[in-house]
């Protein structure tokens, strides 16, 4: 990373977060094809869809800052995506291969919450209304998303400790 | 990670946090040598103390469950540092590079507090109530150090726009 200016540390950040959530939508479909339980498979798959919504409003983001999109590999989501490859590769109870999806899915909820929270603030600060509006839209779906794992976490880790 | 119980999964993911923590020690010397504000070194002298605090607290959560501390590389947190090393061996304008790592800390905050509470979560299932105190104590310092860096960015992204 070379940044020189906030605005450009905010735009290398943008690219980073537009490749991880690239990377993300390549990694649920597996998370969801792993997972046993029905309401972390429809779970995953809420995750899919808003997750291509969040790349299209982080397309317009990129344009609201008159910038091409482009993608910056993020070695975060890749080390976070690898934690989850590794519960869908190994053989393990399925009712404990879900517990351990929820587990490694918010992990990645978090590294959101810190990244868009970043950008989002970088915004505001660079008077960037319109973008730091889009990031904050997408940073309360991310804490949404975050407390709806929880609360499937509730059942799904019983079902795990019986 | 091969886990056929809870209980398995819940140990699994005690040895890559007490990995990451370790991890963390061996980068916060780095960052604090690559800030540029007082106030920002500061903060990781105290983040370490603090990491090395949490160690000692995992090995007593190891203890309760009468298991041998060990780590299992954690593949999150290796990326996440690799994001931070760059950060440190980019050449950059050191106010920008101050608002930089405050970012960088952040996603390793997070990673931590999406860790344990799992882990904790885990715990209090299971009965385990001195390992969920533990763990709830580190939850909680996480927390407050994610707050004390938001604090912080407040000031020096200021100075990163200037």
């Amino acid at each position: 990373m070379s940044a020189n200016s906030l605005h450009e540390l905010f735009v290398e950040e943008l690219k980073d977060l537009y490749d991880a959530e690239h990377q993300i939508t390549e990694a649920l479909p597996k998370m969801r094809q792993a997972a046993s339980s029905t309401q972390l498979k429809k779970a995953f798959e809420d995750h899919l869809a808003m997750t291509e919504k969040q790349i299209k409003r982080l397309e317009q983001v990129f344009e609201a800052l008159d910038q091409k999109p482009s993608r910056k590999t993020c070695k975060g989501m890749q080390g976070l995506i690898k934690e989850g490859s590794e519960i869908i590769s190994e053989k393990m109870d399925s009712d404990v291969r879900d517990a351990a999806l929820i587990t490694a899915a918010q992990k990645v909820e978090h590294y959101e919450i810190a990244s868009y929270g970043s950008v989002r603030t970088f915004a505001n600060l660079m008077g960037h209304d319109r973008a730091a509006k889009l990031l904050q839209q997408t940073l309360d779906e991310e804490g949404q998303t975050d407390e709806k794992l929880t609360q499937i976490a509730e059942t799904l880790n019983q079902r795990a400790n019986q």
